[in-house]
C-alpha cells in the first residue's frame, strides 16, 4: 500500500537495521567494550560548554513567545544577520543576512536547494566516493544523478570525467570538503579548476550550473589545513553548512544555506528557497537553537580528540600493511580493503566484532569507511581484532 | 534558473509579501496599537512555564551527547513511549513506542506521511475550506489534490460530495478538527459517517484509503466540547500532531505522526515514514526539544485569553450583522463577507487597518479568516474599525 518508490528504500533499510539489531546483540554476547562500532557518524565530543550556556540565556533572556514562535521562514534576521558577519570576518566574503537562510540541518538545506532548483530531468553531477544520501535526495525531486569516478588513491576529484559528464541538463555539481567518506580536503587549485570548468562548460552551454558546496566537516581540518571557501572561486556557489559536527548538534538538526548576490537569477533562488523551506514541511529552522548557536559562532568542538584517534588509527592500520587514505579533515579513515568484495572484507571484520561500512555506500566499492568519533580507548582495544583481521589475509 | 515549479510559488509569495510589507509601512504610518492585524496564527499566549523549566532540567540532567545527538530517525524511544502513554490514558487507545514517529512539527509529519503514501496521479480528499498548504504537500509528491465544496452554514464535511469524489485512485483523506480556517470541530456523527464511507469504498474498490488527522488544534477546544480521537472510529486513521498551539512553541517544529498496528499494511507504511523522515532531509525531530516535550505531557498552553478573544469578536461581528461561524475549537473566526468578493473585502477591511486573510486562501471565497491569537486589547481596539467597515456596506 505505500507508494512503490518507498518499496525500494524498506528493503535497502531492513539490511541496515539486521545490522545495526546484528551490532546490538554482539554487544550483548560480547559486552559493549568487546565491539568495535566504526559505523556511525555521530559525534563522540561534547558540545562546547557555550552551547548549554547559550540556550539558557536566550530562555532567560528573551521572551518565550520570541524565543519559540514563528520568524520569517528564512530564520530570525539577528542569527542571520550574525551568521553573515562571522563569515565575513572568516571570509572575507561581503554577506548580509539577505544571503542567509536557517535550514534544518545541511540535510534540509540540500533539500531546500535541490528543491528550488531541479526540474525532473535535471542532472546533478557528484564525485564518488561520496554520502549516499545525495542519491536520495536528488531522487525527491526527480533529478538525475551523475557519478563521477573514484580517483584513487589521493581522491582529489577526477576532473577529466567531471568535465566530460557535463551536459546541457547539468543543473548543480554537488562537492563535499572535508570530505565523507574519504577524510580528503580539495585543495585551491581543485577548486579553481573545478571553477574553470563550470564556467567553461556555462558559456558552452548557456546554461547556470550551481555547485553547491555541503560543507558539515569544515571545522574538522586538521594540522593546519586550509579548508577553500568556495563562493570565492565560483559565483554560482551556494554553500550548506551545518553545526551537526563544528558544535556536537546532530540531533538539534540546525544549520543554513549561503546564497551570494553573485549567483545568477539570485532575487528568484533566494525566494524560491525560503518558500521552498517552508512548503517542503519545514518552515523554518527550529527557533531556539538558532537563538543558541547565534552566541556560539566562534565555539568549535575540541578536535584534538579526533585528531588523536585519527593518527592512532591512520598509524596502526598502515602498519597493518592496509592502503589508507590520510584524512585532512572530518573524522573518517578511508581504506582499501584487503580483497575486492567489500561487503565480504566487512563481513570478516565482524567476526572480529568490527563495525565498518562498505565502500559500496559511497558509490566506491574496494573500499571501507571507519568513523573514528569514538572514544580513543575503544580505538586502542579493537587493534588486536585488526590485526587478526589483517592476518587473515596474510596467509 | 529556478524550477519551473516554484516559479509559480515565488510570483504567488510575492503578493503576500507585498501585504506583509504593507502591513509593516501602516504600523509604521499609523502606529503599531492602530494596525490589527488578524492574519497570523501565531499563539499570543505564552508557553506554560513548564516548558522552560522542562528545557533547562534536561541540560542539566542528561549528559550533551545524548540531548544534542542523533537518535533513531523516529525520535528517543523514551520519548516515543511517553506520548504513547498519554495518548494511552486520554484515549482509552493501545499505542506503544512503535506506533510513534517523532517529526518536525505536523507539516513535517504531514510531508512524512505523504511521502510514505503517494503515487504520483494518486488523489488525496480534503474538505474546503481547509490550510492552503495541503495543496503544496500533496504536489511535493505529485499527488492529486480532490476538493470537497465547502458546506455553509455549519461547515460540517458535504458527506454526500464526499462519497463522489472517492475513487480507485483515492489513497489518503486529510481532516483538521478544530478546524483551520473555521474553528469547527467535527462532531462524533461526522467522522462515524466518514468512517462507514471510507469502508464501503475501501470494499467497493479493494483499495486501502488512509485518513490523515491533522490535529494541532486539538487542545483548543472551548465550552467543554468533545474532540473526537479518530482512531477509535477507522482502522487506517494517521494522526498528524504539533505542539506548536498546544504549547505555543510553533517555532520549535515539534511534533509526531501516529500509526496504529490496524492500519493497513502497518510494517510497511511505518518503516517507510521512519525512513520518508530521514530522506525527506527533517533526519530526525530536533531532539532536545523532543526531551522537553516528553516532560510537558499533561501541560497546555492557557486557553481563556483565546476564549475571551473568541467570545468579543464573534458578539461584536454579529452584532454588526456579519455572519459567523462560532468556533468551538482553534483561534480563528469565520466571517462570511459582506460582498461575495473577499480580495474585495479584505481590501475594504485594510483601509480601516484591518488585516484579514481571504477566504479564497482556503479554497472558499466569499470569507474571511480572522485569528483571535492576538492580545484581547487589540480586539477591543479593533471594534470602531469593524464598525466603520461593517456601516460601509449598509449604506
Amino acid at each position: 500500500m505505500i507508494a512503490k518508490k518507498m518499496v525500494k528504500y524498506v528493503e535497502g533499510s531492513s539490511v541496515t537495521r539486521a545490522m545495526f539489531e546484528e551490532g546490538k546483540k554482539m554487544a550483548k554476547k560480547f559486552g559493549a567494550e568487546n565491539v568495535y562500532d566504526f559505523s556511525l557518524g555521530n559525534p563522540s565530543v561534547e558540545p562546547p560548554k557555550a552551547v548549554s550556556k547559550a540556550i539558557k540565556e536566550v530562555i532567560e533572556e528573551d521572551t518565550p513567545n520570541y524565543v519559540h514562535g514563528y520568524m520569517n521562514n528564512s530564520g530570525y534576521e539577528e542569527v542571520r544577520s550574525a551568521i553573515a558577519d562571522s563569515l565575513n570576518k572568516k571570509f572575507g566574503t561581503s554577506f548580509n543576512e539577505k544571503n542567509i537562510i536557517m535550514t534544518v540541518g545541511a540535510a534540509g538545506g540540500l533539500n531546500v536547494i535541490l528543491k528550488t532548483l531541479l526540474d525532473p530531468g535535471d542532472e546533478v553531477i557528484a564525485f564518488a566516493p561520496y554520502f549516499g544520501e545525495y542519491n536520495n535526495y536528488v531522487a525527491n525531486f526527480d533529478g538525475k544523478m551523475v557519478v563521477v569516478s573514484p580517483n584513487p588513491p589521493t581522491f582529489q576529484p577526477n576532473l577529466k570525467e567531471f568535465e566530460e559528464k557535463i551536459t546541457d541538463k547539468t543543473k548543480a555539481v554537488i562537492v563535499n570538503t572535508p570530505n565523507n567518506p574519504t577524510g580528503v580536503v580539495y585543495s585551491e587549485e581543485t577548486i579553481k579548476n573545478i571553477a574553470d570548468i563550470l564556467n567553461k562548460k556555462q558559456k558552452e552551454f548557456g546554461t547556470s550550473i550551481y555547485l553547491i558546496a555541503d560543507e558539515p566537516y569544515r571545522e574538522l581540518a586538521y594540522d593546519g589545513v586550509d579548508v577553500p571557501y568556495l563562493t570565492k572561486f565560483y559565483d554560482n556557489t551556494i554553500v550548506g553548512y551545518s553545526y551537526s559536527k563544528s558544535l556536537s548538534l546532530p540531533g538539534e538538526r540546525i544549520g543554513y544555506l549561503v546564497i551570494p548576490n553573485e549567483v545568477d537569477d539570485f532575487e528568484n533562488v533566494i525566494n524560491a528557497a525560503s518558500i521552498a523551506n517552508r512548503i517542503l514541511g519545514f518552515v523554518n529552522a527550529p527557533s531556539l537553537i538558532q537563538l543558541a548557536v547565534a552566541k556560539c559562532l566562534d565555539e568549535t568542538t575540541d578536535i584534538t580528540t579526533y585528531d588523536t584517534n585519527r593518527k592512532l588509527l591512520y598509524n596502526k592500520l598502515t602498519e597493518l600493511g592496509m592502503e589508507c587514505v590520510k584524512p585532512d579533515g572530518a573524522f573518517y579513515l578511508w581504506v582499501k580493503t584487503l580483497e575486492p568484495d567489500d561487503s565480504a572484507f566487512v563481513a570478516k571484520a565482524k567476526k572480529y566484532n568490527l563495525l565498518l561500512v562498505p565502500g559500496s555506500a559511497f558509490m566506491c566499492p574496494g573500499y571501507v569507511r571507519i568513523a573514528y568519533c569514538v572514544d580513543t580507548d575503544m580505538i586502542k582495544r579493537s587493534f588486536d581484532s585488526f590485526e587478526k583481521l589483517a592476518a587473515e589475509y596474510s596467509n
